[in-house]
């Protein structure tokens, strides 16, 4: 998606330890007709896949997920990190571990909001090790609904969590795959640059 | 907001200890279409307002906050919970003591995210006892941006938050306001309910 490669070439900031700073328009403050250009290009790509329902993770995942379901006109629901009082006992859950935090969530879906007749299509702001999607991945799975993708904005492709989602048999649909990326130079290079030149 | 408080009335299940579970639409669940009307009324109420930046805080403030924020055609910034390795070390922080997880969380926002020149709308979904939104304030106030005003969903009127919030002179638009709900009847009391026949 060429508006959001420029995007990021333009306003993200490499940092030390693999780190792609896109806080500016993505994940702090949030760019919503970006989000909107980025809702239309995940409903090109799903067009064919019936998703009923849209499913993210707190905290960064929500404000996308939601402005892509306003193109499905479908609801979302987003897995929580840690169980609350307002939650009921009956829920979803597994383990995931984030690389951002260094530790290891609880992550939770409350079974009424999930289950069997669902078409879900996963929704998250990046995809690194895949630790958080295959975590999603599991509660569709454990619920009976219907997995038929997920939609990422940005991949970080030298990372393994894209091979190992996509060697599940995990639809995967990138907007933005980074292949490389020099903190010293500040340059990027997405997938596809050398072929369609964006 | 009648189609808001229809949909409580309908939808919404009320809980020992004051709790009103609104989360196969709001908090947990998200229908996007009653966000999107949440999102005109909001735009309505604050019209004169010149908003040019919506705040709201992780995790349930998010999705309402970026639909919403198409109304106003404005960027949405939200304060996280807790320092990660991807937020600069210029921040505003604060402290907010969370009513529903029991606990003391750091409340940050990126200070170049936020400053003079900045109209700041704050969303969230509930007001209860008004500690998320005082500390939303609070990092306004600090960042020299101007506060307009919160546009709230839900405010739990037998609670001190809207009183303690307004008594300091911030505008508070909420779109229901709860002032008593029984747990045994399942019947809730919304203020205005005697007056406007909703």
């Amino acid at each position: 998606m060429k508006e959001l490669k420029d995007r990021i070439r333009r306003d993200g900031v490499i940092k030390a330890g693999n780190v792609l700073k896109v806080d500016s328009f993505l994940n702090h403050q949030m760019d919503i007709g970006l989000f909107e250009q980025i809702g239309q290009e995940f409903k090109r790509r799903f067009a064919d896949a019936k998703v009923n329902k849209i499913l993210t993770i707190e905290a960064s995942g929500i404000g996308i997920a939601c402005v892509v379901a306003q193109s499905f006109h479908v609801p979302v629901v987003f897995a929580k990190k840690t169980q609350t009082k307002n939650i009921a006992g009956e829920v979803y859950t597994t383990q995931v571990e984030s690389y951002t935090h260094g530790r290891i969530y609880d992550v939770i879906v409350a079974k009424e909001f999930l289950g069997k007749g669902d078409k879900v299509l996963l929704i998250d702001d990046f995809l690194a090790n895949g630790k958080a999607l295959e975590g999603l991945a599991k509660l569709v799975e454990d619920s009976g609904a219907e997995l038929v993708g997920a939609g990422i904005v940005i991949e970080k492709g030298f990372q393994v969590g894209g091979q190992l989602l996509r060697s599940k048999g995990i639809r995967i649909e990138s907007l933005a795959i980074v292949e490389q990326m020099d903190e010293t130079t500040g340059t990027i290079v997405f997938k596809g640059d050398e072929r369609d030149g964006e």
